[in-house]
């Protein structure tokens, strides 16, 4: 016999998946409706308007996929790319190649432009890169969660529009803990994930796109055999599930029928952006900024150290090095097991090296900051780190009683 | 400002998205667990065993993917297929063609074979056009819900076997309420969802396959880009999102990073599974059957008539001639504006001819039937239809009387 399910109390201070808001947990709870209920269908329209907000942006078009965040960058991708199409990848952290393998899968001639992960490009780099290689599409990562590092995109941006080249963005890290300006920043298509700073849980993306990236759609839109047998088009899109040109159909006036809604996912989604607009973004993009500010100064004053260009560093990820002669494994087991307390490790050549503390969306609070450090210093001077004892929470309180 | 949710009280006798179980509902509102947290791998490896009954399966690799239905059913068509592959769709309903339009989008080579939609296949016919198209993979619908027919499958299975061809069948509408029996049938990989006959919210998919497919997804696997940079595999599947070599090694010990799973769906779907295991999965079969007798005994006692054969009828799907003169969406629409019960339409040559009544997972309740049967006698009795009024409760209380 299978026993009801008890979830452990966490505090979880990783890049995602981070802590749900209580209300959109609360939200879940409310019964199914249909579809296509009249009911349903104006729970959908709210949640397309308020999508728009975080993202920056007057676009016509913003929904919801169902699927994670790297279902959004597929159906992104694939949406614009046929095959042997130029895709530009500039790639300061592990998650650019997650663009780059859904690219090639999509027969996509991918050129990439590595750099150290220690900072973002200069975007006169780039625009050398993409003077020289002539992509359709130049396809980038907002903020590297694997690394902590955040990339300034309107110069980019801008030169993408005059040269006419789609320029699409990963925003899943940023999306809702940052100020973005997918409009001014000249995104053609950006993609955000509910996982993060939105306090949803994992399981939707969130896409939006201008009439530039619409009018490919409508180019390679096919209706589907079972609802059509003569609306046929070669250029199609390859996938069915992650056809943003029915998609879009669906979540619009026309209201094809496309995949059976996930019901209470979009429920806990219209919450959690009624919460952070209610919030207010720009008083959310201050508290992750003050948040930042107060476990930064507590990690400093216990004699860590931070990872990569303070300038360009996310406000919602702290990548931290691991001191010498600690095994930062057990140190996150004695944290978690112990404490109750999550952070994360990293990827690629930054594994064992760094580990990466979250401050994100419900979880970006004082009192989890506070948590947090007080985990990592109990941990860390069980394992007789070379530690200053003693500082960090000081260090933390002193910094909000200054900035509020 | 946006509003805080209000959802209507519905009665859902659709065939899906049904009512979820009230403890499926509640144990979404559990905290967040980590995405590799030995508390959520645990609840993913109960899950995965849990998955395997209803299919009636022995597999080693039964796993949810993070999108709906179709989702499924997309990754495990491409799982398999390699442009040019031959694929053979018996098609006695509207989802076969969706099976086709994935088939098509991998560059299958797909070959329909197509009857009236009131029955399904004899499977000698299926048989000789197997032996006419000597197809790689045969893929078939369970239960058609557009029309409410099932196709028996053992003998088509058990003929591909012996031919060493994939059998791979859509088990969305049957799962969780009709008896299956995977290993019996020959049926290499199916695909169920969750938000029919399980009572889950929709948003997961199920699949289950055997060691023949396991032995194709391990020739196809290609380890991502942002994890290794060597591990390229020219044959590789097309999707990044629906990789069924990448899941399943997501869901089995070796834990790669795939997507950040949707952790409250799975926290339903553990509790959605459990509930169907604890009342038995016998026990749930007949309550099927039961109340689709009660609901058949009301209304051909109100003069409606049942469409198709009644000996491959689907216990959870009951289509019903919309009577001459009606007005069916006029119907739909007083019973879900006055009576708060929801029936849906159907697809194709059926729309405008016939409604169907879903009778799925915790929407098969006794007082569910009578709602219905109610609500639709009301309905049409107020737009004038020509029906036996007075007569359909107390056939389907008589039914129940007589069964239980």
């Amino acid at each position: 016999m299978y026993k009801e399910l008890t979830i452990a109390q966490r505090t979880i201070m990783t890049p995602g998946p981070v802590e749900a808001h209580p209300a959109v947990l609360q939200a879940m709870t409310n019964r199914i409706l249909g579809q296509f209920d009249p009911n349903f269908l104006a729970i959908m329209d709210e949640v397309k308007e308020m999508i728009k907000q975080p993202f920056g942006t007057k676009n016509k078009e913003a929904f919801a996929i169902d699927g994670t965040s790297r279902a959004g960058l597929e159906a992104a991708l694939i949406a614009l790319i046929e095959p042997g199409d130029k895709v530009l990848i500039p790639a300061y952290g592990r998650f650019a190649f997650l663009l780059g393998e859904i690219c090639e899968r999509a027969q996509a001639q991918v050129k990439y432009v590595e750099k150290e992960w220690t900072a973002p490009f200069a975007p006169a780099e780039v625009i050398k890169e993409i003077d020289a290689f002539q992509p359709k599409i130049v396809a980038m990562v907002h903020g590297e969660t694997a690394n902590g590092q955040m990339q300034p995109l309107a110069e980019i941006g801008q030169y993408c529009r005059a040269k006419d080249i789609f320029f699409v963005v990963d925003m899943v890290a940023t999306y809702g803990g940052v100020a973005l300006s997918v409009d001014d920043w000249c995104v053609d298509l950006a993609i955000a994930g509910t996982q993060k700073c939105l306090s949803v849980p994992s399981g939707l993306s969130l896409v939006t796109y201008n009439e530039r990236v619409e009018a490919v759609l409508n180019a390679r839109y096919q209706k589907e055999l079972g609802l059509s047998k003569t609306d046929r088009n070669k250029r199609h899109i390859m996938s069915n599930y992650l056809d943003l040109s029915q998609l879009q159909r669906y979540w619009n006036t026309e209201r094809i029928n496309h995949h059976t809604e996930a019901t209470s996912m979009i429920y806990a989604l219209h919450e959690g952006l009624r919460m952070l607009l209610n919030e207010g973004l720009d008083a959310a993009y201050q508290r992750h900024l003050t948040n930042e500010g107060a476990l930064v100064a507590g990690l400093e004053a216990m004699g860590l150290s931070i990872y990569g260009e303070k300038a360009t560093k996310m406000p919602t990820v702290t990548p931290i090095f691991i001191p010498e002669g600690v095994d930062g494994e057990a140190v996150r087991e004695e944290m978690l097991h112990s404490f109750g307390v999550e952070i994360a490790s990293s990827f690629g050549d930054l594994k064992g090296k760094i580990w990466r503390i979250g401050n994100m969306g419900y979880s970006s609070r004082k009192e989890n900051i506070l948590h947090v450090l007080a985990a990592l210093e109990g941990a860390l001077l069980y394992q007789q780190a070379p530690i200053s004892a003693g500082k960090a929470l000081i260090a933390a309180l002193n910094y909000y009683q200054k900035t509020t």
